[in-house]
């Protein structure tokens, strides 16, 4: 069986969009990929079947201001955790200081 | 950055286990793809980092009699809205008849 959440592209495109602005003291795939985690935990998920309408629907997000809106807050949310948590091995535990 | 939503396995073999009971017209990729998504777009994601981390939440979810019940009431429910409205090739349309 194969389906799609397309949250999965979209929540992907404004972490790309916006790394810079999120200031995270790490930006490594493990990090990354908590944010990405812990953001699409926090979203309605959008499956589909037909991986063909996933171009269509990443056009709709992203065509919706509010809706992005809404994505890039959950984000940089989720950015503050992990910044704060970082769980990788490159960022010194801020609390050993 | 590669992420899982658990919940997709814990679907899937929900729907492997109870395929015969969900009485469905058809059971082609097409459907059982329709009724997994349908599903998933009903249950809160349970994305993770590390993959590792997917059979032990796994185990959780067969271990939760509770949450198990829950998942299968959404599968039936799914199956139900599929086998009425089958969107693949395979089922003359019912309301042709």
């Amino acid at each position: 069986m194969k389906v799609q959440n397309v949250m999965e592209i979209v929540v992907k495109d404004v972490i790309e969009k916006y790394k810079k602005e999120l200031n995270m003291s790490c930006t490594c795939d493990h990090c990354m990929n908590d944010v990405l985690a812990m953001t699409l935990n926090n979203l309605s998920p959008q499956y589909i079947v037909d991986e063909a309408n996933s171009a269509y629907i990443r056009a709709i997000h992203q065509a919706d201001r509010q809706g992005a809106t809404a994505i890039l807050t959950k984000v940089a949310w989720a950015a503050g955790v992990v910044a704060e948590n970082p769980r990788c091995e490159n960022v010194k535990n801020p609390s050993n200081e």
